[in-house]
């Protein structure tokens, strides 16, 4: 279409897709609009219904729709942004299948990116806190949850067993309560499965800043009502405290107390998508700054919906970062951006919101609907169930989502770990005091270089253990058995809050393999500790073994 | 159970799970036998079925059943084995949650591991070919066929787009044939949704080494009827040749001709498991020989069964490596594991096969039934999914599966890519002479070392290109655009077969952040090359850029 107005929508959730809908409607009446969209994922993902993807009551594909069968005549790249150039006017997109540069222009361009949970500055949480926000985050939610059961049902030492069947979820807004919610039901059903395991062992804790659950989001009523809810169903409900620092196993919260667990979801804290914060727009709380045409502040042809903009409504306080927010906003731009094209005035955003309702479990929810309609308990889940079946979009999807919630309840559950992640590079771990990296005679499969903080390197000879050396920042250590490929000599121990970045042997070999720089120093540095561990069992100096 | 005889079965496939099964039967009827089952997933998967999770006529988890539904008396390990030690009698299991060393103890060992598909050997393969066995496998296929359907939607290099739409499988035997026909069907499905892809740039080769495909698995009437089935669907069958290398772009024949293509999927050659090779036990072509009673060759407590056993037939004959054979050797050795244990003679195993089945798209198959009763077509597509479905382990499985191909009747098809892998590490990429690893102005997301071969580093300064460097084995290039965060400033392309190890931009800047003598010796690097470059602007010297 020659000559037609660009308009380039970034994300692929409910504010682009229903952004594109739109303008590809326009475009149909006769606007000359030619839409692109540009998203991570080739799906959309209808995510309230995420929860019941980590329970298993409907299956990982229900809840996602391509976006190809969603928009017929937006033309989709499936790609990461690399960055946007407002000056140039074109997004740079990520590699493809080739490296290649490729840019696309626009006339005009809308932000629909959301925003992302950000773990950074809570000790151990960006390593070890699993987010939920992405289909791929629920599915990893699964499958984590599942391997945990399996390790616990075979684990004969008690403290590590009942450490592996505590599970910690933080934040108890709309999507914390939903999945500990659904977390809940599925380790009670699945549990039939594991008859080693000792059912009262199971613990779901639910972390949550406020005094009750949903407060900010429901009546003080309703959130009293979701709060002994969760309690009834189970949960342990942790009020007024907050997660300050996580480990591979355990918790810490803000009142000082440790939760031993391998578990930790959090849905909290979010910040702006690092695309859109490069961007150098006004922004306030992580959001852009726009008026009530969704378009943003002191620019002609830049727009922002969903949660990553803050827009006014009509009372003049921001929206709320809900779907049903996100769509209407997407419906505003969409017709505002038309409006430019033929140079009519601009509409203003005037929705106040359609109700508000969250499941809890049980088959119990709350709702406060329009007209001030309350409901809560099993009444609210069927409004839950019926309001947003009937709002997937199309009726394959409504079909697959009716059939699964069938076989549901008429089929055991179905605790598959899909494995599909072969080997993971090198990651980074955190350590609280105390907490042992590796345990003399374990199997060594990983090298460890110091980041932050202190170990302890100690070892048993003939019943006495006798510390051998402290690493810190710049040292490594494990090389020993990887090089050797025998269990650790020696058992290493944090001392301080410690944070190392870790490489997975066969990385590490690979690496070693090809690289003589970087075999020479482990390997001399081997040698050197093989030869102290010689002379301490023959009585003297100490060193870093592993 | 004090005192009992502690049977350890290794695998989880058809051999495995029925010899456990077994096993557990004998137990409930009386048999003192304690059995424990190794796997690396939590699941079984009836592999027959998994070309449908390719097409898409199944869902990603309808063929897979959690392996502690299936076994309520088995003690279940979900591990990686690190080692069997045979003089001890202990296996020993890798890593769970913890890096604790945890061994197993046995007075029997049954090893039901299967082989593995081994690309060692052929130049590209072990890096860029796909294999077909798993479940995983399947999962991965489906995703990068539909990744590449969305890069080719928005490519207009018409040559890139071509090799993009090219489809190559190698292999002509049972699995390969299936996947092809599955790949093909789904392809013709899919790409209505991709209006931007014309249908004559798609190509589905299959490249089989014999006459005919499954010349080996069939009478040579159905073999001849099964080439010319999938031709007629449209597949090209490239027939007397091998494939001899492979790059991420390009797939080699043995009569020299290179098809260009982003998809290679291989289902050959299959070697013995790493974990049996270790054994030292007698092997032959890559399977433990055992005696008819499934009793490995001078052992007295080790059984083997399964594709990674060689158990003669009564004539004499190996049996072939087929799901039938797999799941009456299990019933043969656990009957005669219980019977040694109470010291009762061993039984012979006699069976003779009950028929073979190939399913060719389109919705045909070819099947020789018992009795010499052969079918083509219709209705021995029947055939096949009537027995495959009689034989889904559970109802609730044959429910989820009778489902899914009634949706996948009457509902579009779903290309959605599933994408839960964040990051994977250092990998290894192959070349061929004349290919690209990145021009000119390409985006920079990874660092190369030469681990083979060589390649030559060209710049283009005002319109003439410049060779500026010949690299060769343990020398890198590609971090400057990495250290700099700018697109590449030259183009790497091979000259001879190159083997480079690839590390993405985001390990790499760990480790340089990380690791200060890894870092430093990157800069020193960069900048001597940075200099090279300015010179040569300026009219001089050669370097390596990147």
């Amino acid at each position: 279409m020659t000559g037609a107005t660009r308009v380039v929508v970034l994300g692929g959730g409910f504010g682009g897709v229903y952004a594109a809908l739109g303008l590809e409607r326009l475009a149909v009446q006769g606007a000359r609009i030619h839409v692109s969209l540009v998203s991570r994922e080739n799906y959309f993902v209808f995510q309230p219904m995420l929860a019941e993807v980590v329970a298993g009551d409907v299956g990982i594909l229900d809840t996602v729709s391509p976006l190809r069968q969603l928009l017929r005549h937006t033309e989709i790249f499936v790609r990461e942004i690399e960055g946007v150039d407002l000056d140039r006017q074109v997004v740079v997109l990520g590699a493809g299948l080739t490296p290649r540069l490729q840019e696309l222009p626009f006339d005009h361009l809308v932000l629909a990116l959301g925003n992302v949970t950000d773990f950074r500055g809570i000790p151990g949480f960006p390593e070890h806190a699993l987010p939920f926000k992405t289909l791929a985050h629920a599915v990893r939610i699964r499958n984590h949850v599942i391997h945990v059961l399996e390790q616990a049902s075979v684990e004969s030492d008690v403290e590590l067993r009942r450490a592996m069947l505590t599970f910690v979820v933080a934040g108890g807004g709309f999507s914390g309560s939903e999945v500990t919610a659904a977390l809940n039901d599925f380790l009670l059903r699945a549990i039939h499965d594991y008859p080693s395991i000792p059912r009262d062992e199971l613990r779901v804790i639910l972390v949550h800043s406020g005094e009750r659950v949903l407060e900010r989001e429901l009546t003080s009523g309703l959130a009293a009502y979701a709060t002994s809810a969760l309690a009834e169903a189970g949960i342990e409900v942790v009020l007024s405290q907050r997660l300050v620092a996580a480990s591979a196993r355990s918790a810490v919260l803000s009142g000082g107390r440790r939760l031993d667990t391998y578990t930790l979801i959090s849905t909290v804290p979010s910040s702006a998508n690092p695309v859109v914060e490069q961007l150098g727009l006004p922004m306030l709380g992580g959001r852009v700054e726009c008026d009530a045409t969704t378009r943003v502040r002191n620019r002609s042809s830049v727009w922002a919906i969903g949660d990553c903009s803050l827009i006014p409504t009509p009372d003049g306080k921001p929206c709320p970062p809900t779907a049903q927010h996100a769509i209407r906003q997407s419906r505003t731009a969409a017709s505002n951006i038309a409006a430019c094209v033929r140079g009519a005035p601009l509409q203003r955003f005037a929705f106040t919101g359609l109700g508000k309702l969250s499941a809890l479990g049980h088959r119990r929810a709350v709702a406060e609907l329009p007209g001030g309609l309350r409901l809560a308990g099993a009444p609210a889940w069927l409004a839950w169930r019926a309001l947003y079946w009937s709002k997937l979009p199309g009726a394959s999807r409504k079909i697959r989502v009716a059939v699964s919630w069938l076989a549901d309840l008429v089929l055991p559950p179905h605790p598959v770990e899909l494995n599909l992640i072969a080997g993971t590079g090198a990651t980074q771990a955190h350590y609280e005091p105390g907490e042992a990296v590796f345990e003399q005679g374990d199997i060594g499969d990983s090298l460890f270089m110091v980041l932050a903080g202190q170990l302890e390197v100690s070892q048993t000879n003939g019943g006495a253990e006798q510390v051998v050396s402290r690493l810190g920042p710049g040292q490594y250590f494990g090389e020993m058995a990887l090089l050797g490929r025998h269990p650790r000599t020696a058992t290493a121990r944090a001392i301080a809050p410690l944070d190392l970045l870790v490489l997975p042997a066969a990385d590490f070999l690979a690496l070693a393999a090809n690289l003589s720089e970087f075999r020479a120093g482990f390997e001399e540095t081997a040698r050197t500790r093989a030869s102290a561990d010689a002379a301490r069992a023959a009585g003297s100096a100490p060193s870093a073994p592993g």
